[in-house]
């Protein structure tokens, strides 16, 4: 039996989550795309032979729907997720789970008086290729114990028109802040940052490092306009050795007296595979009820959330933060037995 | 509609196209398995909720079955191939279509008979996304007319205990006969092979030199021994640049005054991405009746197996051995109107 | 008419530049070297043809030597490089000047009242083909404006077994706080420090961020028991692109499944060209009398023994310490007219 | 004592080797420089502080000259050797020692009468670090026993107007013909020659195989228009593992959605560190007498010219051509006890 997938916003993400559903992986059934721009919805419906609608409400209550894939505004996640956990919906929602910590808190309320862990974040990160095998490197010994990791988020520009220098920290650095949790595997103490000036008047970019509760230093660059490509590096460093990511290039071409490889215009070429792991192991998740074992739940999504507004803090009053974070109900505690 | 497929053939490879046609690509529904070996075949069904079984010829009769995947021993494919023909039934067969040219011409005869194509061979290079980016640099003049192939194929080891110099030209080389005609559009005039000792005793390396009907020189190297890894390489040269493959890497570890980067121990993972997009096409053929504008068809598999023929004369009597190939059907010329 | 050199110092470095000046530059001639432990300085000198001593002072008295080189301990520096000024000879340095800045001003005022510049600092990184790239990447416009630099100083394990945490910002450090601002051109504002705890007990890595009068953000990370290899890392962000270093690999192996290519266990192979060049730069600036115009002076070494006290403040007192500079002295502007 | 160094040939080469002499060895003093045209052996004299002149003989004769270097043209070579021979003195001759391998021989003969090597062949290419390093690895039985070598050499363009393509083979090839035998340690049997078309009209490249007489198969590609710039690969390839030349980058420049690092015009910044070592070992060959370890001898370009003479008839012939050496002479053979 396929999961029946309905997808709430058909933007840029909801699109791709749409191709990935229907063509990317096997098992699962693309059946509704809601949107609040109905033709938006039924363009996107159309191309895969699925229904379209402008209610998220509705397609959270139809009973041909086993799973729901929110992709729509930051604001309305929490509020959605809330509805997809009362109606007894899997969710696979996209990052962040809310701007508020305070928001994730309610969610996370709402899923333990549930029972069962309904909820997956989309940091599709910790399926990429790259991180996995730094985590795998680390697990087996490869570089001693974690001493740092310095991690560098490059866009070519800011991805709209009103973006703040804030955002930095709360819409792109949430991804570096959950995926250095996932390789660590600890929480964060404190958060200092720095922000270089630009003459061009764009939003800069922002080094925070931080500390964390297994006495690691992880550095995070987030530069919105770095213009000369997507790119996204990593190292982790041990007390014996470091793993670093590398960008799967594909070809290289010489002429001109230069040796050049490309780099992207956004996220989507590097992550591509990311996502479709990721995706698929949602449907996996819907099939069996057993959480992915590489899942960001509602914890995770809190945690990013929680370090965001220290960042924010940080940065605007140029002195340390501690993070305060509420200790790990046992709901969220990862079974290794 | 999900298409239907069955498989022939539960070995590696058989296994390897039942997981992407189960998991990795939407829009296909794994019906049945068949192999000699039945609990082999059923083992392998059992996994993906597939029904199997034993009898080829009955799974390629069946009306509940679209399409098949020939993952059976070599010297099956071109009768299963016929069959399939026979029965109205799209095929993706894997490669070689026969290790004898004159049976690569018999199955083209049916198929034109047919009046339609419908047999896609499995030469997945031409859907590898680095051999893609080759295509593309050339076709869009970044490095000028094409001048010179070189490719390089290395195994750990050889693949089977009876492996014979032959196999090296007959089994590893038709990849890179075939992906040098894809990316550089011209046919094989002339071969010409050479062969260094090996004290280990084992099958040596092949060093061959093709002419082509474009003027150009491509040469390839088979080292089924090469022992350090799985390393595909390949770089075409133009009049005014050049482009070689990258093998993706996605991380790197210091460690012990080292940096290192890993091989594969065979095939899969370097072209795990090339097999499911092929896959993916071939869903897409056998849907829309379109065959893929990348895929192999049997005049890619006859002239692969005459090169080949070429190619073990050449070896045998160490001399410059001229191609005798048909001119191509006009059944199988690409309409590009 | 070759440059008569006389080194004080026959320990590492010294030997290092002994063969420099004897076998890999022209027109130098090695006369003298001396050492406190006569039987080292005897061995060295023997190797190339050079008389033997033991008395620096005398060293520096003698009519038949042109120009000195310091590679003594660190504490020595100043008064030599005084001792030097005070006999009217040009002096080549090894770095730091002195480990403290009061005692880089009192060199700063001898030398000026001589009203000629004698001092050169051995910050070669300033010679390096990498650093050398670099800077001209950024002053030709290729990156835009700077914005940060990144900076990564790796060694295999603490250069003596008496290493403290702030020898690693007093002793390691001033390589990078040099070639940064030699990269940028920029002074240093203030620094902040971290340090990751290490489980080994051994000295662990200092992580700083630098800010410049040019609004720049600067990271360096020294990391005294990196253990995996003598590594160092550099990146200059610019508004519109970014420039890396490359450190310069020569070939690469590859078996038992990896791809392998070698670190140096410490400094020399890395930057034996960059020794060479700054060598060369020395024998010319004796003969020329004009100060090398990539050559670091007496101020450079000042501003390199600022800014490690302020960093070791701010490791200790865990805060931002602004850097205290003197003006600089129009003695050492460079004349770019 | 500095070895007195006279230079015959003021063009592009013998320019580099005054610098190097002057400027990058110890030891070495440039006395006199002597060019066909007056005014350009006058220019870079008097750059180095050297005397200049015109006659070839008149240096090689004059007492106060220890060492000569000839970068006159290719057919001078040969006769000046045998000048310097008589004259006893020791000589760095620039490749090839000739273009016949006939007066290679009566070079040889001349040095074996005198009882003493003399002959240094500038195949610098042997005290190239990534050739060492490749040596070396087949030396310490990283890769096991050598089966293959690929080389591969391309300029940007055609050295001179009247440039054919046997040149390509008797000009540029050499310094490949002599790396292989240097890293192999083998000689040559056979050679097949290959050349695609170009539709410039420009001299097209030449693909040649060669058998050894170690049962290795070796590969050269010489490419004198590959447009794209200055570039040598070469792999040795053992039975246990292969290991590639690495071309040494210092930086790397991202802006554009490009990655870039940049190739040289021309083979002297590639070679630049082998030259220098080079003449440096000559430097210590004409102090002690003794040949350099690495050098080349008049004996290695005879193999180089017979090789290059096979190589020219198999690309006129279209067949495989033996090449016909005398055997190594007793004089010729490595010390190695």
């Amino acid at each position: 039996m396929s999961v029946r997938i309905g997808i709430i916003g058909a933007g840029v993400m909801g699109a791709d989550h749409a191709k990935i559903f229907a063509e990317d992986v096997g098992g699962a059934e693309l059946r509704l795309i809601v949107d609040a721009d109905p033709a938006r919805a039924r363009a996107l419906a159309s191309r895969y032979g699925a229904v379209s609608g402008t209610d998220p409400e509705a397609l959270i209550a139809r009973s041909d729907i086993d799973a729901v894939l929110i992709a729509s505004p930051d604001f309305t996640h929490a509020p959605l997720v809330l509805a997809c956990l009362k109606a007894g919906k899997t969710v696979l929602c996209e990052k962040p789970l809310s701007p508020l910590s305070a928001e994730c808190l309610a969610v996370m309320a709402a899923e333990e008086a549930g029972g069962v862990q309904r909820v997956q974040l989309g940091f599709m990160r910790r399926f990429d290729q790259s991180y996995q095998e730094m985590r795998v490197a680390l697990r087996d010994g490869l570089i001693g114990r974690a001493v740092m990791m310095h991690n560098f988020h490059r866009n070519v520009e800011n991805p709209a028109a009103d973006f703040t220098a804030d955002m930095a920290i709360t819409n792109s650095a949430p991804h570096e802040f959950d995926v250095a949790r996932f390789v660590l595997g600890t929480d964060y103490l404190a958060v200092t940052a720095f922000s270089p000036r630009l003459e061009s008047g764009k939003v800069g970019p922002v080094v925070m490092v931080l500390e964390t509760s297994g006495g690691q230093v992880v550095t995070i660059e987030v530069n919105n306009n770095a213009a000369y490509g997507y790119d996204v590096r990593g190292e982790l460093v041990g007390e014996e050795g470091a793993v670093s990511l590398a960008s799967p290039l594909h070809s290289r071409i010489d002429r001109g007296l230069q040796q050049v490889t490309p780099y992207a215009a956004d996220w989507r070429p590097r992550f591509a595979g990311a996502y479709r792991r990721q995706n698929r192991a949602f449907v996996d998740f819907v099939r069996s009820g057993a959480f992915p074992a590489d899942g960001a739940s509602a914890w995770d999504g809190y945690a990013a959330s929680v370090i965001a507004e220290a960042g924010v803090t940080a940065l605007k009053e140029g002195r340390r933060v501690v993070v305060g974070m509420i200790p790990q109900p046992e709901f969220y505690r990862k079974r290794t037995d």
